[in-house]
């Protein structure tokens, strides 16, 4: 097993402050193009791969059966804010299934964002399971289960919906996964190489929507996130950031514990990654530096400075570090 | 230079999720007794050193001409949870000297304490510098500024405040500083090898109330730290929870970017440890296990179950994972 390598790092002072090191691929048409780390470690990919758990719900015939929307898919592959139009748009759809807030099995926690967060506190208000940021997956589940005519457990592991999502994970990363753990949002998270992750994103990135049925599934979902980056994560967020700076050039999402996917059509390159001490500052840092070295970012973008190259200022303003790729990478 | 160690995983559905890599020294008063990676290691110890920042306070004779507590000793130590008790304490402490919260250089941020946070965002409140998780630091800067008669920003490096900081650092660490960063409230913060920051500690920690200038200083202030645990951080805070549990064994204190210290005064020893990667959640299990190692906290204590051996829980109460040792750690 080859180490992780140092991808990210904290200056302060004129000193490396922090570091933070990972693995990734690059896997393009004829397999692995580049990789830092060992490629065939195994990660619990965490909510980068809801775009593979909403496969079912498409291939199956229940989307187009609910008639869901193009917002609605990306919302099935978000790790949303809980903004005020994440929770109504979910709320929305589960009344056009005839369901309720309780038929999730979510979770409730308060929001992310701002002004939803602050209504709910300052009305001691309790936060629903809309909110959750697994929410549209789980409102995906739950159609994908009324049309399959399942038990209410939907995030059981022996599940129709979970043996269903199970299987397309299987056939993506083209691997058998060797276990699962249970993710924040109570569903099961099946574990994969990084290889199998990183050839699962070149599907969706080469998948073309006039293909077989898992194909046109897979160039949706990706359509979907590139056309509603506000519903994959929201404001200020990384993943809306980076979709509406590339501007239909990739799809990204993160994970938690350090992971992020991207998908690039253009390119029909995925790629995935996997900070092993599972900081975000640093999967984000890292997913921008991969994409500027895939040109679908530009080096001087406000998301790049935002969250790579600019200082980092404290309570007065004055910078007292910043982060930078390491030597190496990428 | 030795490469840092495992320190502390995060394990999920049966496989180690991610894990945190960290340097520690463990200094008695023959000295280094134990290590894990580089003692040698050069760091920002953060706010871990609030003790030595408040030395020359004691040693130059302003705290005792302003008449200060045991408590407001504790909150020169602490980075608190900007809670109304820590705002009152340091509003107080700034009246009694005859300046305001403007005469702070510290800046304002929203404090961690939920209350007092729900009580600024509904009333649509600004913070004030009081509520910087620094500002009892910063309080004891004022009043040995007011007893040195220097300029107003005392957190310039070549102010008389920072000076005698910095010369009081270099004495308890037995080292010259190589250079210093700027922290997160506009302070100098002096880089040490985590040798010198573990030999600072057990000064700390052998420090004799009855002793010379700089040992009753010493002394004091881990007496008022281990006596107003709730001043040092707050309420469900590590550095209050492991005070309260150790009750007089051990004073602790974190610092940004993964730096813990102890002083054990029963023992006369010191510790000092760095999380390469900078995670709180992290340093704060590395603390509790070596604490554990060494006796000043039991195994079975609610802290440790807490912050260590307990189980990850997610929104609906299922167990998603837990923390652990390293095989190798402590």
């Amino acid at each position: 097993m080859t180490a992780p390598e140092a991808m990210i790092e904290l200056w302060r002072g004129g000193m490396c402050e922090s570091v933070h090191h990972g693995h990734a691929v690059i896997f393009g048409p004829e397999g692995i193009e580049a990789a830092w780390g060992d490629p065939e470690t195994v990660i619990f990919p965490r909510s980068s791969v809801k775009m593979i758990q909403a496969l079912p719900l498409l291939e199956s015939g229940a989307a187009e059966a609910a008639g869901l929307t193009t917002c609605q898919l990306a919302l099935s592959c978000a790790s949303h804010s809980g903004a005020r139009m994440h929770r109504a748009a979910v709320e929305d759809w589960l009344a056009t299934l005839g369901m309720k807030d309780d038929d999730l099995r979510c979770g409730a926690h308060l929001p992310r964002d701002k002004a939803e967060k602050k209504h709910l506190i300052c009305a001691d208000g309790a936060p629903c399971q809309a909110h959750n940021n697994c929410s549209g997956k789980h409102a995906g589940f739950l159609t994908l289960n009324r049309y399959l005519g399942g038990g209410p457990d939907y995030i059981d592991i022996d599940h129709p919906v979970q043996r269903a999502v199970k299987s397309a994970f299987e056939e993506v990363t083209e691997e058998s996964s060797p276990r699962y753990g249970i993710d924040g949002c109570s569903a099961p998270n099946f574990a994969t190489s990084l290889a199998g992750l990183a050839r699962a994103m070149q599907f969706f990135a080469s998948a073309k929507p006039d293909g077989d049925l898992r194909a046109r599934a897979a160039a949706r979902l990706v359509d979907a996130m590139m056309e509603y980056p506000e519903m994959v994560a929201g404001e200020g967020r990384a993943c809306t950031e980076i979709m509406r700076e590339a501007n239909g050039r990739v799809a990204v999402k993160t994970g938690a514990e350090g992971v992020y996917v991207a998908m690039l059509p253009d390119q029909k390159r995925g790629v995935a990654l996997k900070i092993t001490d599972g900081a975000t500052r640093a999967s984000e840092a890292a997913i921008i530096a991969l994409l500027i070295r895939l040109g679908a970012l530009d080096a001087n973008a406000p998301v790049v400075h935002r969250r790579l190259t600019g200082p980092i200022t404290n309570w007065r303003g004055l910078k007292t570090g910043e982060l930078r790729r390491a030597a190496q990478f990428p």
